[in-house]
């Protein structure tokens, strides 16, 4: 790799909190405390402009600075810069199909434990193709609708709508998921965000904000989901 | 809208940590960690002589500042400041009868899970119309046990008394809650809180530490509760 | 009261971190974050020479300043200071046994949701009189063997000997549980603490660290035990 | 003990927060909040060449001190430094084991919940001389794969290789668990793990990141395995 792959510092030294390399950081804190990328796990990116943002494969997620930012040119996929000694996620092509096929600003991959066991109970359930659906519960006003003709975010679900997330099945190479990934995007072109079965959850979103609310919001409902079927109450 | 609206900001500035709009960011923050509000779910209202200072609706709420808060007058109902680019939160008239119907300082509106779980097992084992009913349990003696001919609260509920907390179904629109919980209010007079099926809580006191504890102590009920129902322990 | 028991503000000012003043403030804002002191649950007494710190009745236990301080003689039983607008802790008798009988330091009482449902499983599987009994958890190491002849503590209790923890049966009124904890040390003269049907648990300790420590001991073994039932995992 | 025993505080004393002394305390404090180390239980130790570093033991482990740490001397295996009115933890046999026989840079004991509870569904399924094993989460691929002969660590488990974790009885003493410890790393050459019956879990890595993130990722497999058996899923 040439050594100007690795000299971009400009394109993550920013004293403003609300830079892309900034709050990668300041989400990953946050996502430590909420179990979502313990021991590695997880990761974050955010498109900016033509930059996309890539935190690092392998490290503490809760103790990430920015220099330890990935940067990745949108049109080219080639990388901005590296930081040396640090590898670039494998999540990278995941992110990328986010990016690039829904427009999002900024994707969100977690291993919550509530993601995992939904979809270890829909495939007791329904079996190995279902989605995961649940209906009248408040909290799924928090997901959007999908996206009208014009390529815009069509207002939130209704109460009494029915929200569906679809699960892929995981694979032993994080990247072997892209492929599964776009097709559920394709098949599901209203959905936010996709399971992956014994793994976690990728969510998206126009902005940094709609990620990250939508994420909490999913996350809300699984847990919920799974403290219900322990009680015996059903989804739908 | 008139830009006066828009402009009166030193009703939102203040170095005291317990003017309103300060109290509710510190609150939001709080309530975030307890995971009553994230994805942007639930509110806060604290009414201060004639002024209702809310939490606008659809924003980070661990995130917000001062200046994000809307302020209404209580007599006229109009906004006295209406941050641009942010909405009113649909939760406004709920508030609005908490500080008008009970003489309320402060409403919280969560959507804890535990609120959540408690309105589907009451719906399961007692039907759709009946109350949360539990006793014996010390921590309902944090609940208020009604306010007596004079208006002022008649000290809190006896260990051996029964706490009982009405529940409302949940409607498409948040705003459209409002007939129900006023409905709730009269049948119910001596309440401090109203469940919404399948939402989530209302809860008000005299004033913020009044309405704050007694969304904490409730919250610690229903979690018990919940957790008394996975060991087949009864709630009465 | 006499104004003098009001203005020794000078027993609760100190910029030690480690004058009970201060300790009980930190302590806690840190039992607040555990969900054992919720709600103005709960509450924390140090007793330092002659002089009883005791955390007041009906505040927000995270808040509370060194200011809010009480200050009792140990012999007289009199306020030294007694913070204006403030109720006395109706636990003091209960704190009082903890000092006078066992020579306690320090006692905290807890809410804990896991002491209360401990409490709530003994009495379902052995019957209202049983104490609450567990073996071979190593954290029991974590808890005081008793005194000796000489007033000292023998030792902690060992993998292999079995935790008794006493259960009272709860009052309407806090105080009114002081001679049933009186009695539940003497019948049971090794025990650090004593659990209250329903309430919570009281735990004392020769100095602060000992009473907090074992108090998180005991609070880890109620989780674990708690959970050991869910899972149809016996106790002994 | 000598007088020298207890002066060399420079070994302790180091304005870097990466120094081994300041890095246990860092540590400990996170595990505190994880619940790893409640009680004063567990411990955490580091070799930095031939020094080795260890939290003592019955102390508050979020509050230490790098003064409060013990070093010894890998080689000699004497006390380069003791803390007066300390005493030496009970763990550092078991943290011995892992530097010498194992070349670790790092190892922490936790008493985690989850970890216990695995243990005992292992023996009440599978019988007392079970490992624990689970397959085909992803979060196993934080755990390594073991050693090549070259003594390198030989990548991460992948997704559809199985985890297995021994599992040792509990002694009365926690330096009685030394000789099984021993064993187990003889029998199982691949593990950095040791899970100790109705106790806890001993963790190490080549380094403090290492150590720390397979003990996260350990703490969330078992975790996950726990609510699973709630929910009546398989682990294999």
């Amino acid at each position: 790799m040439a050594s100007s792959d690795q000299s971009n510092d400009h394109l993550v030294h920013s004293p403003d909190s609300q830079h892309p390399a900034n709050l990668i950081c300041e989400l990953c804190r946050k996502f430590y405390t909420l179990g979502w990328v313990t021991g590695t796990g997880g990761g974050t990116s955010i498109r900016h402009n033509d930059h996309l943002f890539i935190a690092p494969s392998g490290v503490q997620k809760e103790l990430m600075q920015p220099t330890d930012m990935f940067v990745m040119d949108f049109h080219s996929r080639e990388y901005l810069r590296r930081p040396p000694n640090l590898k670039p996620s494998a999540c990278t092509p995941l992110f990328y199909a986010a990016f690039s096929r829904r427009g999002a600003g900024c994707c969100i991959h977690t291993h919550s434990q509530w993601a995992v066991l939904v979809t270890l109970l829909v495939e007791r359930e329904f079996g190995s193709s279902a989605c995961f659906e649940i209906e009248r519960i408040e909290q799924i006003k928090g997901i959007p609708k999908g996206r009208g003709d014009d390529g815009k975010v069509g207002g939130m679900l209704g109460y009494f709508e029915r929200l569906r997330v679809p699960i892929i099945e995981n694979t032993a190479r994080e990247e072997d998921l892209t492929e599964s990934l776009e097709a559920a995007m394709e098949k599901y072109p209203d959905t936010f965000a996709v399971l992956v079965r014994r793994h976690g959850i990728y969510v998206w979103g126009d902005n940094v904000q709609r990620a990250k609310t939508q994420c909490e919001s999913l996350d809300y409902i699984f847990q919920l989901a799974v403290e219900m079927k322990k009680l015996g109450l059903p989804w739908t």
